[in-house]
């Protein structure tokens, strides 16, 4: 047991190299033979996995239907909407060429100067453009309208600084774009996904969220407004883990994308698009798991429950393994996804770090005196309390203790962050909190020049200004000007 | 009715065309801005959904894993394998730069010249290379193997010359990559993939495959042997749909992965790979549809059955629609995908031409007299025959007509390749009957300058030697020298 734990580093000593190790010894994800592309291990994309399909089920549930549109951008689409080229055309994998050659010498492969393209193709930042170039085509009239596409699929921005998950040079997401008749419709939509992100949030990852919308500074570019959901990571940072855009009819008229309206008047199509990437595991990791490994939700744990029978020799294993035969076979009939261990390799003790590594939510243990008493030890992960029950009636003990750890841990990350969030008056009191590692809310004047003053001074940002919870105005703490609410400020991954 | 039906090229006028006609009108795909890149529509994609869901089940049960491995290549990793380089370097997207900046005027964006590469990177065409170079550190004992990894991807292949679905340049796909201990399980692991595309082929695609492997000419680049299954298009030409690759210990040596065995000696460890992509939904598409639309397999429709209302009044409307909640609720209880069409801004016949386009398996319509009568009219699209039956007990008739739709398409495909497969012994007879464009087995001496001749005088490849079926040694019909077997030759997509 005491392998894993020794190697992994404690949260309280440096909480950024325990994710990091996390990660690794949890058999997630690796960095790559590519500067800033990961690999995201069989483990880590079983997570993925269990994400898109609850994801997917409440995008098709919501009338959306799946897509796929190309990889590649024309450079010039970049340069069609003002505010999203100066966004995106920084950090962008450019292809030239589409032919290799056998060097002179042949000991290697050159690029082929005669095979250059005529304009270059950018591997997609993100989709808004090719996908508005192509929706001109399908939209004449608001009988067309709207589109709810989505496409799950493989992104690439040119990050100098990459973390595993959190910040990557490629990553997987899923961006819906949708088309709208109305600008009414498409700010319904907008705030509709941000809806159905923050549900999954919550319920799924039992991570609670703040949803807000982002100030003119931190919006998308080439959007009119932002929403975004904001969890509080356990060293009191802030993640931005979805966000969902309303982009008017930018990008209709970059693309020239018209339709006649009801009325016979002709219009451009307004838009919205959302997203959440595989960025979600690392928010996952950081909202509730430990110095002995991941604890995952039950809801998008790939192994719910583990069992690991502890025997003396073959004849006690059979009598063991008849037993469980028969809790597996219930278990699985309820939905729950099980493990029987059974490895002879690998001791008992090896078993419960692993899986405790691994974060599976319920561990069994079944022993020889458990045989003669009917009873079987359960260790639930997320407390790591064990008690020995009768074996009788284990599997409903099995699913209500699944709905409990899931409740668990949501009430858990809550109770963290209502701890860890404070209103402030004073500028002085900010910066006191922020250093602290707080959720600071705070009154603003609304300008960028206080937003970036503050960002640069204190290194906190505006997550968001809260779309629920008290609306009471006030005075900017830094220039005394009125403020409307108080907004969100946190140092943020 | 007629609309769609005029705009669809004849089969027997010009198939290609029709091919290209119909995945455009039946809203598939089409072409995008990118050159040789598609776009996948939502109902194509769909199909692909379709697919991806079963295939990634048979993986599953197979004992297989999913994982994500780059996007992007080191161009020296694809020299690190001789044949493998003279395979794929040839047509692939170079990525050079990765900043974009403001031209001088402002006017537009262009490449940065400070941000090049140091090492250009490809745009994955396959993954072995970036896979095997991961997998180095992944193997250091026989306890680690195998490794049955597979990834859902995209990929880039510069192809000159595209056809939507068929050949793209972007193509998703899945790719398996398995590392063995042994020769025997590697090669073990190759057949039985082979094993896996052609039940899905045949029970799934309802559509017949030839189990065969590949000569030496037709290998996959770096392979010792290429498995593959091979289907007859309707108008004779052969596809191939999916393709398991026995690698030995080629990629173990290129990179380097070596473990220990049993005995504690060194050893290069063994690979395959294997693979299907959108390609099946062209091989879909021509196994079965009709100068009406698509035919689909009631297995892989989106949509399994619909229901159209024929009425002269809101009232009617309502009574039939009352009607059909029962239908419905009862269809989808047994798992069958249906849609109740009630759109009132389309005639029926609209809908009657539009559903069989999009190859529906089986309508149902309800008016009047069905009403009256407690009737209700069924069409089978593959058949494209009516009849009105009672509309008690209509779910189970439903359910044993689509299992009898799924039968019957897999024969029609069946009965058409055995009609079209010949065995001939002279290559004056070969010339004649692949020019009718027929499956040709006949006798081959084995050497790639016979099969090129062959290739080069009758545009006809050796799509496989297969596995199943007569063994019975012979002569080659050009050269007269000894055969073992007989090949399967047939022009080719």
């Amino acid at each position: 047991m005491a392998k894993e734990l020794k190697e992994l580093t404690s949260r309280e000593v440096n909480y950024s190299q325990w994710y990091q190790d996390l990660v690794i010894k949890a058999d997630l994800a690796e960095n790559s033979a590519v500067r800033g592309c990961m690999v995201i291990k069989p483990y880590g994309y079983a997570i993925w996995e269990k994400m898109q399909r609850v994801l997917d089920d409440m995008f098709k549930e919501t009338g959306h239907v799946n897509a796929y549109f190309p990889l590649l951008i024309p450079k010039s689409f970049l340069s069609r909407e003002a505010e999203h080229v100066e966004g995106f055309a920084k950090e962008c994998a450019v292809v030239t060429h589409y032919r290799l050659k056998n060097s002179e010498d042949g000991s290697e492969v050159v690029v082929d100067p005669a095979a250059k393209l005529e304009e270059e193709l950018i591997i997609r930042p993100t989709s808004e453009t090719i996908i508005w170039n192509t929706y001109r085509n399908w939209i004449q009239s608001y009988r067309d309208l709207p589109i709810l596409c989505n496409q799950w699929a493989n992104v690439m921005r040119w990050e100098m600084r990459t973390r595993l998950f959190l910040r990557t040079a490629e990553f997987l997401w899923q961006e819906g774009h949708t088309a709208h008749a109305t600008r009414e419709e498409a700010e319904e939509e907008t705030r509709k996904m941000q809806g159905v992100y923050a549900t999954f949030a919550e319920e799924y990852m039992a991570m609670p969220v703040v949803k807000g919308v982002k100030t003119a500074s931190e919006r998308f570019a080439g959007a009119l407004d932002t929403y975004t959901i904001e969890a509080m990571m356990q060293d009191g940072k802030a993640l931005q883990a979805g966000t969902s855009h309303f982009l008017g009819q930018n990008f209709g008229k970059a693309f020239d994308v018209t339709f006649i309206d009801k009325n016979g008047k002709t219009d451009y199509a307004w838009a919205s698009s959302w997203g959440v990437s595989t960025r979600l595991i690392g928010a996952l990791i950081m909202s509730h798991s430990d110095n002995n490994g991941l604890v995952l939700p039950p809801k998008l744990a790939p192994i719910q429950v583990v069992i690991i029978p502890i025997y003396r020799n073959a004849e006690q294993l059979a009598q063991i393994s008849e037993k469980v035969a028969g809790i597996v076979a219930n278990l699985k009939g309820m939905g729950i996804s099980v493990k029987f261990d059974d490895a002879d390799n690998k001791k008992p003790g090896w078993k419960f770090a692993e899986y405790e590594l691994k974060g599976v939510p319920v561990r069994l243990a079944m022993g020889g005196r458990d045989l003669e008493n009917g009873t079987i030890e359960v260790m639930r992960r997320d407390t790591l309390t064990k008690e020995t029950i009768p074996v009788e009636g284990i599997e409903k003990y099995v699913k209500n203790l699944l709905d409990d750890i899931q409740q668990n841990i949501f009430q858990k990350a809550l109770d963290l962050r209502t701890e860890r969030t404070i209103s402030v008056d004073t500028y002085d009191e900010f910066k006191e909190k922020i250093e602290e590692g707080l959720f600071v809310m705070a009154h603003w004047d609304g300008t960028p020049e206080t937003e970036e003053l503050i960002k640069n001074e204190t290194k906190a940002t505006i997550r968001c200004i809260p779309l629920e919870g008290d609306k009471i105005p006030g005075v900017c703490m830094v220039t005394g000007k009125p403020s409307a609410q108080r907004v969100l400020f946190a140092r943020a991954y």
